[in-house]
């Protein structure tokens, strides 16, 4: 047991590591990252990745917790959580927090949690939250849940890379207060109202069963699909995954699992091509020898931007002719 | 009267056309936008360009409202207005609801108003921000507004265009219930405590009384820039306009003015490279070719999306020998 644990530990000490060289921006660290990614057979792997979203106070670390306590313990998966949020802070912050949020769920030697960095200039999602996926799963990751926060374009990102969408909500509050933008919706595949616990009981209720009635119009497969639940108690999580084991099933027998996967990947593949080629530009040689004479003219006043930027254009893809 | 009200709106309508085309990714329209920006001297330019920020419900658009109204009215200068809102809608949403928002403004003649779409990949600060920023002084806009929301990237980004930062501030809570992160207040130059009117207006003072307090310390100038402002009595609109041309000319006479602007562009060097790559990856003819056959193996499960980007990648950049 004790040798169980220590390669418990050191794989996942490895994963980290994998995942920080994912995140690094340094040519040679993503060469590595590429290399180890390039084959993965995505599409035939049999894992399962779920989306959670939700505003800030949603109560979303503790689903997370009690729903990847119930996985990992009651329906013996190995889980990896990576949180996407855009607006935490810079510089480890995030992870701690999260590691905390996540006390008991952290301590299960087959959970995995990770926290993404902030965005900078390529949005919520990160270039490399698919590329973790992908690492987790090669890991031996079958679960993986990709937390985000209602923010911006990351939703429409998040679900892009998962096989089904949680929307944890409210009691109480409106489609406005919930802070649920036009589109989200039609994104979702699980829809879960959350606190439904002491004096909230009665307000998540009524929630509930306003979503499925408008829902029952615009996606009636979707209406059977709202639950509550209390991270207090834990009945709900054998429902909920009771729900998302259903529907995966369904949607791996009809083809449309895979089907899904593929369309993702056909979205991906530009962005993976804007980073491949966003990689070239940050290490490229003839650049290197420009780049700071450029800028200290720009910064002196000397030259435009625009000028300098065209000039480094032109060394880095001269105009075909 | 009428011909100036009518050239005045017409060149309105040249402003938002050029504005459309610079949010345009059609290449052509990307390289109008370029022809007319490249040797735009804005490090010369006489402009001023304020930063607006404050998280959801401070009362951005009101306060850019009553500010924008006495610029125009009371200090007679020409003021463009762009919001950088990356939660807002994909389409329209946005743009009608600033418009219903800033009613008065809009409707005077020397103010412009227009909401940049969301983000897409490129960050809450939209590819274009920058490029609209200069297009409204190329047309004789003095005075530019950029509000944001206090999001992930934004603020960052929004401070790398600005003059003058204005934070807007709730009365009461703190820093954190503020949702102010870590680091936004060393981007600060002005704060304004919001609301300071009816039952607020105790804890409005209570609150711009504790941001001096702690500014002291860190950072004295701005301590001198802490205001109380209510958007239903206009007088502390002159206050805050003091300041910010007080800040602005010492800025000029110093020189640090347009150390600031040079300092900013030598950063945006590296982004404006970045979306002519762009561009020039979106309209490349080689790929043109190639993409729909690689998209489509991708799609079918043929090929995997890193072997599929690798192909179009030495397509548009071989690898150099």
């Amino acid at each position: 047991m004790a040798g169980n644990k220590a390669r418990e530990s050191s794989s996942r000490r490895d994963l980290a590591q994998q995942i920080t060289l994912a995140e690094s921006t340094r040519s040679i660290d993503r060469q590595k990252t590429l290399e180890r990614l390039v084959d993965y057979d995505d599409v035939g792997s049999n894992t399962i990745r779920i989306g959670i979203s939700g505003i800030p106070g949603v109560g979303k670390s503790s689903f997370i917790e009690s729903f990847g306590l119930y996985l990992v313990r009651a329906q013996q998966r190995r889980l990896a959580v990576l949180t996407v949020d855009p607006s935490s802070p810079v510089r480890g912050g995030s992870l701690l927090g999260d590691k905390t949020r996540m006390q008991d769920l952290s301590r299960e030697p087959n959970a995995f949690i990770r926290a993404a960095p902030a965005s900078g200039h390529l949005g919520g999602v990160t270039r490399a939250t698919r590329e973790c996926l992908y690492l987790c799963e090669m890991a031996g990751y079958d679960t993986v849940m990709i937390e985000t926060v209602g923010v911006g374009q990351s939703e429409h990102d998040v679900a892009r890379l998962v096989d089904v969408f949680i929307l944890l909500l409210q009691p109480g509050a409106g489609d406005t207060l919930q802070g649920i933008k036009r589109g989200i919706l039609e994104l979702v595949d699980v829809v879960v109202v959350n606190k439904n616990d002491g004096d909230n009981r009665e307000q998540a209720q009524a929630t509930a069963a306003s979503y499925r009635k408008a829902f029952e119009l615009s996606r009636p497969e979707l209406a059977q699909n709202v639950f509550l639940c209390s991270s207090l108690e834990s009945d709900c999580m054998d429902e909920i995954y009771q729900s998302v084991e259903q529907y995966c099933a369904a949607a791996m027998k009809s083809g449309a699992f895979r089907e899904r996967r593929r369309r993702q990947n056909a979205y991906w593949l530009e962005v993976v091509l804007q980073q491949l080629v966003m990689d070239r530009l940050a290490s490229d040689d003839k650049l290197e020898g420009l780049r700071d004479g450029l800028r200290a003219q720009v910064a002196s006043g000397e030259l435009s931007v625009y000028r300098a930027a065209f000039s480094m254009l032109e060394a880095f893809l001269p105009a075909r002719k």
